[in-house]
């Protein structure tokens, strides 16, 4: 079996809110947009924002919860990034969940919330190389 | 800023019960693995499944909340791979959430929740191109 994630999608609860946060602080373009979803082209795979209430719906279960047991990470080339980047997606609605600093296992990083809640780790992990393309690769 | 996601990390609460969905069930192998992390290396970015209490100590944040605001998809080839997978998934300790069907927006799916409640969509979309390499490209 292909050792593929196709698409992460994120339910929120406004569309607009959520796109100033991740075009505005991240940076990104989406590649599609309508009323309820915006899908942004990442390294392989898909990010989407969907309306919460029509991802429910799209599942056949209610009472999604936030913030849910899980983490995005979003890893930066030098340790210099990571403040300004948490600092810049404060700016674009998000809320630092914790402030950089350096972690045991190495490396640097901090922690932001989008507007709905969801957590992004931004680290600087000099172990794992990311390419060109954004291609992550595991490292000790 | 590089559109680029280099981790999803899982909150778990049983690394052996999790570590059997994604083994037995996707038939995924560890990149690495030790008492409260497992890494896979996915398509271009990890799959973390991180002990619970340790990613909001990572966090500095608790009472990470599950079912999340939030689903994983994984596409496959073919529409007649859905099911079987799902199904494997279910015997691999996973719980169906909505049985395989057709979408308004074209292809087929159905949704299975990992043993920590974690929601994944197993797809199939003929409009998004999937490489070798699991590159997955947006298309309409």
């Amino acid at each position: 079996m292909q050792q593929q994630i196709s698409v992460i999608t994120l339910g929120i609860a406004d569309l607009a809110r959520s796109r100033r946060f991740y075009v505005e602080g991240f940076g990104w373009k989406p590649a599609f947009e309508n009323e309820e979803i915006i899908f942004y082209q990442m390294n392989g795979l898909m990010l989407g924002t969907f309306d919460k209430k029509a991802l429910e719906a799209d599942m056949g279960r209610s009472g999604l919860l936030a913030p849910g047991a899980f983490a995005l990470a979003h890893n930066v080339a030098r340790r210099e990034d990571v403040s300004p980047l948490l600092l810049r997606l404060a700016s674009a609605g998000g809320t630092i969940v914790r402030e950089a600093d350096a972690p045991l296992h190495g490396g640097y990083r901090g922690y932001v919330a989008d507007p709905d809640d969801h957590a992004w780790e931004i680290a600087w992990n000099p172990a794992w190389t990311i390419d060109e393309n954004g291609s992550v690769t595991f490292g000790l």
